[in-house]
């Protein structure tokens, strides 16, 4: 009976017969199978493949945000379509297409509220997280006629988005509490910022610019000072390398008092002191670093690379500020997760079509499962975090 | 039929029919009637309680952690019950009596292991988190044949945990990367560890003294460094008054580099660079604090108070220190729990019988739940944090 009980399935006549686990959603996540529009469910515990959706799309540059229950699993695909799917009867619950060229997409601090920036046409839109029914949108117009593409969009505390206009050089921050009508207000930030992130407490947005030698940052807590530069001149006038891939901000590391960022274009992570926003250390690493993500516990900063050093990830003390440790994990590794509390590391091999799952403590492999060209690797935890 | 899936109920025969709705994890909670030895189950979406599971015994100084997947929770009776609940199920999974005088529990950072710290007999007891199987204990034997009650026991990365032993004036650390065979570093603390906490990337762990004018930490990454005192003389040779009752400490708030604490026997709130471990300012206060804690976004710290301003809540601004608003929610304010986001904390007013939910932005009160003599509350995604 006891037996009966823990693995209770309900069966579903939905189409088909489904298996359904009655089951916490703690240590759920989703993978992105980039070629075939699908994604893999996957559970943290076991480290096993639980199933799969699909249907999902152009997942090329897919991301995924969670529903503030862990049930639901937002996807926003590059084609402008976004999907809620169910994780738990693992199926699709809804799906719209909402633009014709998308990069991502948020939640609100209290869970209503959808929302996804959009190259084309360029703004950002809002939904409501239940059915997906359009709510209102912000057109990144900065001039008569003129729309921006929108990158870095994150979350904020009080049900607030920040987000960058690459064609406009602008930070825009839109407040939603009433969600029907946005309030928004706009910052000059810098040349061309191309992806952003906001520091885990939801207070610095601070934006990666591609048109100059610097970081665009906004203090949340005092926008009436406007955005500052920080780290201006980080290439001192050297020649930067062609740039194989775009570093990805969201992955930024804050590390105690520390931010651990990828610089562009140099084979060097960049340590920054968020007391006084100065540079405090320069990393040489292997390659262009893509990702660089610090464990939750702060003591080691996970980073991978751009092409054609895709199949190493290097291993960073941050106490020491030494590499400990070159992995070679697989080829095209796109993405890493850690674990809620970072027990483990999830890596994506996306030309192996495997995940590799690491123990971060020993560095050694403890997994692998068979996933047919996996890229991003989401958490359900990200439902309980800011700017995610 | 999508409302059909939608409020999919299982009905089980367990001695009676029980009603349980598939849905995720994420948004639940316990909250620990101290009265009546039973706990109710909330949620956080539509702020409301789903159910009661009664028969824990003696919570009248209760915690509670939670299983790696978010189903489970494991609640620490004063009485050594130790009761792993299924929040799902809605029933008591498994139970048994550890100790003759229990003061809490945690969970090792992979979700293997439950570790509970007694008064009687002192010492800490690793059980199985599965089954509740005994694995092994680390008797708090001091010197010979003298036990000391452990207090404040934290989870670290590496299947590690710190706890403070207060007849001894040691904090221990004890390794259980191999469960049976417990390995153990113990340092001089100071007179009278009461209850600890650690940072919230589980680096440095405080212990505060009862029997001396000062706190004491241990560094993790540096363990060979030793006990370091902070905040030495911090009540600058006055006359403490008389203490009502013990500070929590496991409540202290890290707000960037700053931790705020309660101070003992003072109307205080002391506020501490984690940098240099310096005071850098003492806040007043209505009462002597017992809980102070910060918001996920750190924006504002809530405090509560010892008797005789137990009906009192006072909310801190984190940037120009000062008291923004001091609420009268209610009878005897025991607790407080943010949600995962921060878009709202939880009270518990004991003498009102109720819960109390406010807006932590407009801090409004937006919602009252009725439940006896609450106490203690505790929200699933404490799953996901180091040290809770």
């Amino acid at each position: 009976m006891k037996r009966l009980l823990s693995i209770l399935t309900v069966l579903l006549l939905t189409g088909c017969v489904t298996r359904v686990d009655l089951r916490g959603t703690h240590d759920l996540g989703l993978v992105i199978e980039r070629s075939s529009g699908s994604v893999s469910i996957v559970e943290t515990t076991n480290q096993s493949r639980l199933g799969r959706i699909e249907g999902l799309g152009d997942l090329s540059h897919a991301h995924a945000t969670y529903s503030r229950d862990g049930r639901y699993g937002y996807i926003f695909g590059r084609d402008g379509g976004l999907t809620k799917v169910d994780l738990l009867l693992r199926r699709i619950d809804r799906r719209i297409m909402q633009s014709g060229n998308a990069i991502g997409g948020s939640i609100s601090q209290d869970g209503k509220l959808i929302v996804v920036q959009n190259y084309t046409p360029g703004g950002i839109k809002v939904f409501n997280a239940a059915t997906l029914a359009p709510i209102s949108e912000v057109p990144a117009e900065y001039a008569p006629g003129l729309l921006s593409k929108v990158v870095g969009l994150a979350d904020l505390p009080g049900q607030k988005f920040a987000y960058a206009l690459f064609d406009a050089g602008e930070i825009w921050v839109t407040d939603l509490t009433d969600p029907a009508h946005p309030v928004t207000q706009r910052f000059k930030a810098g040349r061309q910022p191309y992806d952003a992130m906001v520091t885990p407490d939801g207070r610095y947005y601070i934006a990666g610019l591609f048109g100059e030698d610097a970081l665009a940052m906004l203090d949340l807590w005092h926008p009436e000072k406007g955005v500052r530069k920080i780290l201006q001149g980080y290439g001192r006038g050297e020649e930067a390398l062609p740039v194989y891939k775009m570093p990805h901000l969201r992955g930024w590391a804050m590390v105690g008092q520390h931010l651990f960022l990828p610089a562009i274009g140099r084979h060097e992570v960049l340590v920054v002191d968020s007391t006084d926003w100065r540079e405090t250390a320069r990393i040489p690493v292997r390659g262009q670093p893509v990702f660089v993500m610090g464990q939750p516990d702060g003591r080691r900063v996970w980073v991978n690379f751009a092409f054609p050093d895709n199949g190493l990830v290097q291993v960073i003390d941050t106490d020491s500020l030494a590499v400990v440790r070159t992995l070679a994990p697989g080829r095209g590794i796109l993405h890493m997760e850690f674990t809620p509390r970072g027990e483990s590391v999830w890596l994506s091999a996306r030309d192996d079509n495997r995940i590799l799952v690491y123990d971060t403590r020993t560095l050694e492999q403890m997994r692998t499962l068979d996933i047919p060209n996996p890229s991003g690797i989401f958490l359900t935890n990200r439902s309980s975090r800011i700017g995610f």
